[in-house]
């Protein structure tokens, strides 16, 4: 599939040794690729990189030069290994302060089990912004973005509530989409997908070879902003690929 | 945690279009996290990308050099989306040529299937080593590599044979783990954990929050290749934490 699927792009950086350990799963990345299909925002690139200060500096930085939106996972805690707002302030050259309302909201939350180390996470970039999302979660912890940065924590069950929190910050367009199924195999129909492919630059062509389905051999997807465009592609290839397809 | 993992490393670069957009879920990163664990390979990077030749190329350019082995996933069909071969060709600058006795193997197995087109999978750059594995995949089609990049289909069936077919090529020493269980949060116990760090540089020392488990609040691991070295910090940490910890 080519990169023609204009609109809103994004990145996600998930901040996880622990995944690349094989301790847990990510679930983070997976549920923001869902998410973002839905809000119409084209995402362009996972990366999942370990607690080091030097690469989450690296990843941001390109990351946000090169896409419109990008999420981090993880590494936000009072803990060593959590450096995702040390590598942020570097990445953007923005020191850490420590944010007066965010101090008031730990104290008031954690109550007995407060801790002088918790304050940690009341430090902050300067230049960072705090969002306070939809209910139920307004009243809470904001989101916190430097730029087009949006930085979220690591455990999964408050990953997902935070950025739903802020979810509708981001919708765009929706994607159309459209599949067709071909009997045939990849190499008997790739001339025709390309020939297509080359006739509607906006339009994402994919093909996915399966083997394990009895009815057919490729999956062929079609994505577009352009719903008629979408259209028109999916005529084009049904007339040339013919019997080859699977009724639909 | 902390890169004290000594011994090999490795990167993961999956061309993924199709997981980028949400309409597969990612297998082959997740099965090599775990194999690669198993194996002692300490596997640092893991980047999705999308069938873009300069972001593929500038990928394995960039892993290829900081990571002792790198393993590619998709992009290796005969269709227009296809570019991983094309992309490291570029990246090593070592043309493609077409290999005799891949195309051998294409017009042997395919037989009546067969198409021309097909043989664009025989394309591969001259510095190309073909690795017939172990059995049951020793007679078929080899893993193809140049350099330290070792290149993998994207059908997770098909993605599995062919490195299991390889596997024991990468078999580094075992990486011993342990792992506590802290009753009291991240907060109270992180002075500990950082202390606890820095007497031991060749452990690794984890912590990870969780808020659904009723026993405890945080779980810390601790991974090293020196068995005694984990031993000696797990002790210091039962030591210091005491009564923190879950009785194991």
């Amino acid at each position: 599939m080519s990169s023609s699927l204009l609109g809103p792009t994004a990145a996600v950086l998930v901040i996880g040794e622990e995944i690349l350990s094989g301790k847990v799963d990510d679930e983070n990345a997976r549920y923001l690729v869902q998410e973002l299909r839905e809000l119409g925002v084209a995402l362009r690139r996972i990366e999942v990189v370990p607690d080091d200060i030097g690469e989450i500096v690296e990843a941001v930085r390109t990351m946000s030069a090169g896409y419109d939106h990008v999420f981090t996972s993880g590494g936000v805690g009072p803990t060593h290994d959590d450096l995702t707002m040390q590598a942020i302030s570097v990445a953007f050259e923005s020191p850490l302060e420590r944010r007066a309302e965010l101090e008031r909201l730990i104290r008031g939350s954690m109550a007995g089990d407060f801790q002088e180390r918790d304050l940690r996470m009341a430090d902050v970039p300067v230049a960072a912004r705090l969002i306070y999302g939809e209910p139920p979660d307004s009243a809470r912890w904001p989101v916190i973005a430097v730029n087009n940065v949006f930085i979220l924590p690591g455990v999964p069950s408050i990953f997902r509530r935070k950025f739903a929190s802020v979810r509708e910050l981001f919708r765009a367009g929706p994607i159309h989409s459209q599949a067709l199924y071909s009997r045939e195999s990849e190499g008997t129909i790739a001339a025709t997908l390309d020939a297509v492919v080359a006739e509607f630059p906006m339009v994402a062509i994919g093909s996915y070879p399966r083997l394990d389905a009895p009815e057919y051999k490729v999956k062929i997807t079609l994505d577009g902003r352009d719903a008629s465009a979408v259209e028109s592609a999916s005529v084009a290839l049904r007339e040339r690929l013919g019997a080859a397809l699977v009724r639909g």
